[in-house]
């Protein structure tokens, strides 16, 4: 037709963005909204448990599915409150998030009476003035007339600047009017153009530099190389200029990691010896979606003069010590790569240490860190998608390579604890659209108790992640950063393998628990065919030691520990 | 000594104001502080699962503990922004509760490192600055100088305004020396005296309109009556005055229900007829801490005119249209009872009808909601402590009387669903060191599952409330506000009996889970001695209709339907 309500076309926004499911919690401001929904054919609706597990949620969907956003729904103030640490470690993380928020009508909203979920005094804008700290854009629809350009414009930033906005969507709006036509003109999903000449020049003096480098030049591949988009460039430029890659730790598996001119991760003082060597010692080091976090540098250890490098940002480029602001990557590396092309035949002399983790033979029964990784590895196939929780886990991994086409999800910037529950949940809805392989999740038994009812949402719909529970007697990451045997850093035990069957499931039909208690039995399990093939939930409870830590993560605690005193 | 760390300057603070339990979770940048947590001896650290459910406990615990307040500890950005909402509920429902941010140390706040727990953009003020919103005063502290009077002024504000504060205590500073002389001022936690000429102005004021009123004067009780600390003063305007007394549902049970001249529950015209009828006709309405908010005024259908109406605020006072600002209830109260207690005589003709809530006879053994209330009503005793959720327990406990001591906690402004598990947490330990009855927690299955990994923190500490689970196969309350039989308001069923033992507890030991499904199984379950002894933590699922509600949520949901549309 010539018209559609308001909530169909934001609903028609998000199809064309490729959005499938939306997250979130029902509350009585976004009922109406959710009858549209209901009847909408290609989103679907996912109730979550709660809103931080919804934002979570839509925080992993937004990592898998590359090039499309996450979108939740809450309701007024108490809802989309609760939704708060999902959505700034979204900014933080540059992940495309839309978080829209059914709001009291519009005449409520100028005569104010105190609704339940108001803070009592009249403040309707308070929870807007909030999101304001952790969201790109954000908009309050007020009317009809402006309400397609507005949730255009929010979504646009969404999905350009990879980071979270805001929407108000008010009850009496959703069902209002408004031309369609609109909708004939997809938004635009790309960054805006570099300024021609600009851009010549930061090519050219990006090439002095490599001309000065005798081809001795690594590629350093970080988060948002993963974050903003630019995969596919990001793959030209590797494949056809033949220059080593290494990563950070957010960068990890950008590149797959059975690439052969691939070595490894580079994490400042904590990288393996070989890796810090090359990266170090590089002439010149072409840093692509850099993101310098403490966890993501070996606590700001990098050893590499600003005089060699090279960085290009999603909006900007850093060359030297020189800025150039509005030169961005998307657009850029297509131009670099022609020019350095001609420089294959010499990068391939370079030589890369080889990125494997062998597994250690270790003479006892006890699942080790050391020895769980590596073993791990093994388990894993092309396109599975491997997420790791904050604590040992997410240290762990980063010592073994991931298999090709293997889609990597974690959170080392914002580090917020049970962000891989609701994350898995959105990763795994993701992957199953997508046809990409097994979800697995690496999670502490401290972390997990954040947000565990959100198990029962992937039963309910189906998901079938395995998801390993390194159960080591509370907070051992903590034990290394402040308190070793404090009690503040023990939890409560839980009865893990009931957990799914309490959750909705039903043990052995949908769901299947398993506990592991030496190397030989989860070495047994690993290789069961039925445990592999990953056909129900699964979950592993895997007993470790309190006191066991990844050698990359023991590093940096006492480099962090020293940091926060200071 | 003469010096003490700001840590244990803190502590004390907290100790003198009556808290004995500081709940929250670790995070590396509150280790530090928790290090004098852990060796300090009157306050005890609590360890929740996560940070909402934590604050939900502060507040919980604050209501129940009057004249304390609640404390709550988090980590930068992540740990404090998953309390958001909590905080926000807690400032919306006038509760006092301190939230102390464990943040990174001043000199990284000055030199703004991309710390884990950033957004990454250098911006370490968004979190104080969201908080803004939500909490009546700041503070963050940046030197040892000034902190001591830092932290007095945040907590002075907590109680005597009775709203949640923020406090950023960095890394450093917590080890910092600072005189321990402050400390032997105890703080203020009166409201500010009213001005004595006002004051006597506005006593003028009210009896004359006494004077009009030919002793026809109700006293209408409401939140703030209990949240500012009133109740004593209010107990002795009641008892001398002998005026007829009416809560409205936030001011339930402060006077005791069981109290001869108490009629019951006035909400607009969803109440008793002839509640109804009693105050609407009464010719002086005396309001005692008034908040009308919609669910706490029937969807504001009050029918009594300003013209009749006193009300007595925290830090102001209506008589009929006029405002007298600086004049609180605290001082107040005692002056206006000498002046009324003359009338005393007059006042106890007035008829109060009584209010009792009789078991209804039904011909089936479905425990329907008209049923239930009154049943589980019978089961009270005095001093229990009864939480009830939003959705249809709210509503329903309305209806019957609680007993005598009885302590009601519930949150009806805020109306956040999951809150109660938390609070329950919190309520059930401060009613321990209280002394108190019984915890007993009314809860819907879908609000348990926002928050239920706190039933574990309940066994690991040993208290031992029941929590009696309304399971009506999902979002009762909001089928009755919109969409009746719509897929988003079904939730998955849990398998609730096993949840206690999942989470940490030993069935029959410390633990107890119990399903009923007719009336005479939860009659035979209350009456059994072993069951409300309350000796270990119970859960009883109660299996109930989809579409059973209340009567009054059947009446408020039709009233609010409408508003949401307008
Ligand atoms: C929301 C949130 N709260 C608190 C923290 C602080 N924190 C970081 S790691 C951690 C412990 C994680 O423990 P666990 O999941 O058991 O991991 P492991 O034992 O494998 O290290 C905590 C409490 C955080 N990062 N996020
Ligand atoms: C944090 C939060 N999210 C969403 C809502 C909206 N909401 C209000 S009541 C309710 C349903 C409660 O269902 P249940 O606990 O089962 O209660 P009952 O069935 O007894 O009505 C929901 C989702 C809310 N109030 N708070
Ligand atoms: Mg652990
Ligand atoms: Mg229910």
């Amino acid at each position: 037709g010539d018209t559609i309500t308001i909530a169909d076309y934001l609903l028609e926004r998000l199809t064309q963005l490729g959005v499938t499911q939306l997250f979130g919690v029902p509350g009585d401001f976004n009922l109406g909204f959710l009858d549209y929904v209901e009847s909408h054919s290609k989103v679907e609706w996912v109730g979550n448990c709660n809103e931080l597990n919804a934002a979570y949620a839509a925080d992993g969907y937004a990592r898998v599915k590359e090039g499309s956003i996450g979108a939740l729904l809450t309701t007024f103030g108490v809802g989309e409150l609760s939704a708060t640490n999902g959505i700034a470690g979204a900014f933080s993380e540059h992940v495309p998030v839309l978080h829209i928020a059914g709001v009291p009508s519009t005449s409520q909203q100028k005569s104010k009476p105190m609704l339940h979920h108001t803070l009592g005094d009249g403040r309707f804008d308070a929870y807007y003035k909030a999101s304001q700290q952790f969201t790109i854009s954000q908009a309050s629809l007020t009317d009809a007339a402006s309400a397609g350009a507005e949730i255009d414009r929010v979504l646009t930033d969404c999905v350009v600047s990879a980071r979270p906005v805001y929407l108000m969507l008010p009850t009496d709006l959703v069902h209002e009017k408004i031309p369609a036509k609109r909708l004939r003109t997809p938004l635009n999903r790309e960054p805006p153009a570099n300024d021609p000449e600009s851009e010549e020049f930061v090519l050219d003096e990006i090439m002095k530099l490599v001309g000065q480098a005798d081809e001795d030049i690594i590629i350093l591949v970080d988060a948002c190389a993963g974050r903003h988009n630019v995969k596919a460039e990001l793959a030209e430029l590797v494949r056809k200029t033949g220059f080593p890659v290494y990563a950070a730790p957010m960068g990890k598996s950008v590149v797959p990691e059975t690439y052969e001119r691939y070595g490894g991760i580079y994490v400042g003082s904590i990288s393996r010896p070989e890796v810090r060597e090359k990266v170090e010692n590089a002439k010149l080091i072409l840093s692509i979606g850099g993101l310098k976090s403490d966890f993501n540098t070996g606590n700001f250890t990098y050893h590499i003069p600003v005089q060699r490098t090279i960085e290009l940002h999603s909006d900007h480029t850093r060359i030297q010590f020189a800025a150039y602001h509005g030169i961005g990557m998307k657009h850029l590396l297509p131009k670099l790569t022609a020019r350095l092309q001609p420089l294959h035949e010499g990068a391939r002399q370079l030589v890369v240490p080889k990125f494997d983790a062998p597994v250690p033979t270790e003479d006892n029964q006890i699942i080790s860190q050391a020895w769980l990784w590596p073993r791990v590895a093994q388990f894993f196939r092309s396109n599975d998608v491997i997420v790791t929780e904050t604590g040992t886990s997410s240290f762990g991994m980063l010592d073994v390579p991931l298999p090709d086409g293997a889609v990597y999800v974690s959170q080392i910037l914002w580090g917020s604890i049970g962000w891989t529950v609701g994350s898995t949940l959105g990763a795994a809805l993701a992957a199953r659209e997508l046809g990409l392989g097994r979800t697995l999740l690496f999670v502490g038994d401290g972390s997990i108790q954040l947000t565990v009812q959100e198990l029962s949402t992937m039963i309910r719909l189906g998901v079938k992640p395995i998801i390993f529970l390194l159960n080591n007697s509370g907070y051992t990451i903590e034990r290394y950063l402040h308190g070793y045997n404090a009690h503040y850093n023990d939890i409560s035990n839980w009865r893990w393998t009931s957990l799914l069957s309490t959750l909705g499931g039903v043990e052995g039909t949908n769901c299947q628990s398993h506990i592991v208690k030496t190397k030989d039995e989860l070495d047994a399990l690993l290789k069961n065919e039925a445990f592999a093939k990953a056909d129900k939930i699964q979950l592993v409870e895997m007993i470790m030691e309190k006191h066991d830590a990844p050698k990359g993560l023991k590093v940096q605690a006492e480099l962090s520990g020293k940091t926060n005193k200071g």
